[in-house]
Parts: C-alpha cells; sequence; structure tokens
C-alpha cells in the first residue's frame, strides 16, 4: 500500500496555496500519495490557541500582506488576493471533506481550484454557490456538490477533521506531517524533501 | 561607501542564531557589511503585538521546541539549548550595543560566541558576568565590557534600538532588512538571497 504525506491547510491562507501548489509533486516524486485534510484556522488559532487573526496581530499583519505577495512572484504564482482577504473558508472546507468522502474523485484538482479562484483571480469562495462553480469548472457535478455541502455528515466530518488536528497539535497552514513527524510552513517544504529522502 | 544588511535578532531566538551563523557569509558574497541590531522580544511580542511568548502559546510553543532542534541538525549545529530555554538577553543585547559604540571591535564574534555559549553549550548568558566571561573568550577586556553593560548610554541604546524596531514594524527574530525590504525568519534567507542578486 501507498504510504501517504498528509497535508493540512485553510482557504484563508495563501501559505497553503503556495505548499498546495508544490505538494503533489514533491509527494509522487517519493511515490508517496497526499491526504488532504482542511482546516479552518479561524477555530485553531482563537479558541484553541487564544490568539488574535493573524492579520489582525499587530505588526505581524501588515508583513505577512507584503510576504505573502512577494512569495507568490518568488514561486512564479499569479497573485490577486479576494478583497477582503480574511473570508469564511467553511463551505470550501466542506467541498474537500465531501470530495474525500466520494472516494474517487481527484481532491488535489479541486483543493488547487479554490485556492486558485482565491487568491490567483481575487474571486469570493465563501458561499456554497461560488464553491459550486469552481468545482463545477473542473467537471465535478454541480448539483451533487452543492447537496453534499449541505449534508450533516460533511458537516459533521469538518467538524471533527478541525478537533482531530487541534488534539494532534496541529495549528497552522500549511502543516505536514510525514511518518509522524510535523512540519510547519510552506517554507519547510525542503525539509519535508529531505525527511523523505533520510530523516535525519 | 559599503552597502550594508540590518540583521535583527535577539539571542532567546535559536532561529536567530541560526540565521546569525550564515548573514556573515551571505553578506560577504554579495559585497555587504551586516549591522547587528539586538532586540528585546520579551517586549516586542508582549507590549507590542499583545501576545504570549513563543514557547508559552498553546500547541506552537510544543512545536518549536521540536522544529528549533531538528533545523539544528538540518543546518549542521550543535543543539545543546540552556535550561530554562527562556531567559533574560537583556546583558547579552547590551554587550552588542556597547561593542558597536567601540567602533572598531569585532561584533560578529561576539554574536556567535553568545549564540553559541546559549544553544550549543546550553550556557547561562542572562547574568553581565556571564556575558563578560563569553566576550573574554574572544580577546575582549572582561572589565570593561563589564563597566559597559552598566553604563546608561549603553542601557539607553538599546532601550531605543528595540523601540526603532518597533516603529520600523521589525517583530521578530531573525529580521533581517535588505534597501529597505524586510525578511523575517531564518527560512527566508534563500529569499534574502535571491533579493540581492535581483530584487524581484
Amino acid at each position: 500500500m501507498t504510504k501517504s504525506i498528509e497535508f493540512f491547510f485553510d482557504f484563508i491562507s495563501p501559505y497553503g496555496w503556495f505548499a498546495a501548489e508544490r505538494i503533489g509533486v514533491l509527494a509522487h516524486s517519493h511515490s508517496r500519495t497526499v491526504d488532504w485534510r482542511p482546516l479552518l484556522l479561524g477555530v485553531t488559532v482563537k479558541q484553541a490557541m487564544g490568539l488574535p487573526a493573524l492579520l489582525e496581530t499587530p505588526l505581524k499583519g501588515a508583513y505577512v500582506i507584503r510576504d505573502a505577495a512577494r512569495s507568490a512572484r518568488f514561486y512564479g504564482l499569479p497573485w490577486r488576493p479576494p478583497t477582503p482577504m480574511s473570508f469564511s473558508s467553511v463551505s470550501a472546507a466542506r467541498a474537500v471533506i465531501w470530495a474525500i468522502a466520494q472516494g474517487d474523485l481527484d481532491v488535489e484538482a479541486l483543493v488547487l481550484a479554490l485556492y486558485r479562484r482565491a487568491w490567483a483571480e481575487g474571486g469570493d469562495i465563501s458561499k456554497p454557490d461560488a464553491v459550486a462553480d469552481v468545482a463545477a469548472t473542473i467537471g465535478l457535478d454541480r448539483a451533487r456538490i452543492r447537496t453534499g455541502l449541505e449534508s450533516p455528515e460533511v458537516k459533521d466530518g469538518l467538524r471533527a477533521a478541525v478537533a482531530d488536528a487541534i488534539a494532534r497539535g496541529i495549528f497552522g497552514s500549511p502543516f505536514v506531517v510525514v511518518d509522524g513527524e510535523p512540519f510547519w510552513g510552506s517554507d519547510r517544504l525542503h525539509m519535508v524533501e529531505r525527511w523523505l529522502e533520510s530523516a535525519w
């Protein structure tokens, strides 16, 4: 059975996007699959950590906006963030939980389509209809996903995923776990790669 | 006149150490000098940002201890942190302010000696005498630095340096400023290097 890499992310996090664009290739080159794990940092950061939202943190908030734009250029990605940059990622995260549950969908394609709509096109992905629209662009059935977003199983699934991540000490986006080893940040992917080659 | 790179750091930050070990070579290879700028994150994080200390932050504190140890191995540095890992870096920071004011001392050597004593040897650098001991190991005059640590000019100089950094939006360690462009984190040095080659 193919071993996987767990990839935790929140759609409100552009750093999650930068890493999402690269984790698939990185995993594949080490014969791994990616387990896509949506998070809700609003819950984690405010409730579990007792901190303000990143963009509302004095000094750091302003820096992060500049660093994210510069990082996009560094990685060669287009950068057109949504307005406002902070939005509800609940529907988008539920879409990923729904897609995983279907068992045969291309979850990576959905994750990247949603991320790009938000951060490369400045689109709104906060509403269920907007999420379904994005899903339709990669060939998913708009009506099926729209129904899925309202299902109690999907809602409970996301709640459980967020709680499980917090219980495991996972608090940021992106957050990668390889064979039990935790790595936080898009700027840790080179260490993830080294770990896959030879845990040091 | 040689252009410089501003390097902000706090001795309580092992990430500041990881970067301090590399910034000199990086600067030199781009014909720059390093302006060593000690910070007191206790002031910045608690007073200016309203956040708890990093090690006391739920979830993140435990991760950082693991990540710092792993990062030291990644960079090939010895890792023997002080006990407790949190300590007062005021005297060590004052020593750097004092050394800069002398005008002809090897500030980099002093910074690295203090950092290594704390994080590679697990030594205590929280007391003025301990700081003077470290300074003596690189040939500085123990009595002169001991006197300098108590001088009002040095104390005021550090206070002003911390306030100035906060006013400029600098909030972490390491924090590098190149030609006005800010970079936070030891994991941004590759971007600093790229910026020195061609600001993008």
